[in-house]
């Protein structure tokens, strides 16, 4: 086996989408259709990598079941089984809206050994890696230092990783020196201080530059229907989306997590990247569920996709 | 083993309760509690009798998972392990609503074999059984005739059945000799041919008399809070719920069925049996959940309960 991508995703989730005519709080509804994935960011990154033909494997924490489920889709897998029960996230999907349900995350029964052990099965893997991502939010009773001390790992191993996560652990892991984010303008804005909005490209480019200059390799600002900004150690660029895709935009930021990875596996630079992620990005908003797309519409919109310098 | 009261449910569900604040259409939730419970019909009216202290086993199609779980909540089970998995039934609850998003069940993968299972299990179960309940609706594929079928197998093994199921499937099981029936009123409006409404105590008594001028061995009318309607060979009996009982009215009817279980299986007359019903399908709605009964509130209600000749 050549290195491969690795994907870890401490809270995965089953993504199910139930159909129903029309949601009316208060009332008994007939579902006519279920639709059953294992999900969860890291999972989704790693379905999107699948879909492209890039070599994958995802670890995290989960079960038996969660493991097996996710290798019928077709990825490979190295979950620590040390989940009680792995969490379910319901779309209810009617003709004007999709209602969203999350269910909170369970707890590993030892949460410290869960750990330990997440540590060491990825540690194991690193020296197969081409780069590792570190995806989603994090089961309760795991420290939110995870994110981070995967990452020393990682750069520690000459492996190139992306995290993608949010809040504290987040605020953790934008600290490691070497570590590459992929924000949603939220958590740019949170990240970067007292900087107030990064709505324009000006002030999401400020905003990245504040995160490389503390020590980040890279940082991908996504922006939505705007794009991308990338800030790298090279100079900053923005990326335009090639056109408004009609769609669903849950799980973009994951495809932009998955080009991010591939480009930081084959050595290309950080504008390169920036474009192949906003393409992809778009192709999964077109794509029916978080962790679909098309790699035939990916191949379109990439021939579309130019840069600035920002 | 001495004699035990046998519930056959052919189309299980997980009951699964989430807590959100309010739920709005067309936003994302975080759910703050999950309950997740083995529930259907059948199991339902097992876990009343499980907390009654009841001999009981709930037999049906499921999976082996579901039977674990429905084992882990204390029900022996003899399920016929012929579904591909087994499906949710869903209740968000928030401060103002019940909202209810029911799967559909899933066809076994061989629905031929899977009905000739079900009826070898329950033919070999039935020396044991002092009474048998089929309750609720079929999976995809199973013919309407399985209630009916085993109902006439209980009857000619001397054996007690009630069958509360809807549709055809009730409409072919209610012209079998010796069956009785727990109709709630739309049910009953509907087998008991053109005669119009069942809303008043008169009116449901004529519709049960019709049934057991049928076959019936006896009909008891559920009428929600107003209680119920019996009529048997010997006569007929209304027997008024005790009081206004606030609470979570799913779950009664399967209460109801669990009380003329027992009440077969001991050789009480249609009356006594009624008042039981009635005790305890209030007890039930003043419980959390379907198939959770406070036995302490059956005993307290049981003593209030009259009836009257109707």
């Amino acid at each position: 086996m050549g290195p491969v991508i690795l994907t870890v995703t401490p809270n995965p989730a089953y993504d199910v989408t139930y159909d129903v005519s029309a949601l009316v709080p208060g009332t008994v509804h007939r579902v006519t259709r279920v639709h059953r994935r294992p999900g969860g960011k890291g999972v989704n990154v790693a379905a999107v990598l699948a879909a492209l033909g890039t070599e994958v494997v995802a670890t995290g924490l989960a079960d038996a079941e969660f493991a097996a489920a996710t290798e019928r889709i077709g990825i490979p897998t190295a979950f620590v089984p040390a989940l009680p029960s792995v969490r379910a996230t319901l779309a209810v999907v009617d003709e004007r809206h999709t209602t969203s349900l999350w269910e909170p995350g369970l707890a590993p029964a030892d949460p410290a050994a869960a750990v330990a052990d997440l540590l060491a099965r990825v540690e194991e893997l690193l020296p197969d890696t081409s780069c590792l991502v570190v995806s989603g939010s994090l089961p309760p009773g795991v420290p939110p230092s995870l994110p981070a001390e995967l990452a020393r790992r990682a750069i520690a191993g000459g492996v190139p990783v992306i995290v993608d996560t949010s809040g504290e652990a987040l605020r953790l892991a934008s600290s490691v020196p070497g570590v590459v984010l992929v924000p949603n303008s939220e958590e740019l804005s949170g990240l970067s201080g007292p900087a107030g909005p990064v709505d324009t490209v000006e002030q999401a480019t400020a905003a990245t530059r504040v995160l490389v200059e503390r020590g980040a390799r890279a940082v991908f600002a996504t922006r939505g229907a705007d794009g991308i900004v990338v800030t790298t150690r090279d100079g900053s660029w923005s990326v335009p989306a090639p056109r408004t895709v009609a769609g669903n935009p849950t799980g973009a930021g994951d495809a932009v997590a998955a080009a991010v990875a591939r480009g930081l596996a084959s050595g290309l630079g950080g504008e390169a990247i920036a474009r192949d992620a906003v393409a992809l990005g778009a192709a999964a908003v077109a794509a029916p569920y978080a962790g679909s797309v098309d790699p035939g519409l990916f191949e379109e919109l990439r021939g579309r996709v130019g840069s600035r310098p920002s």
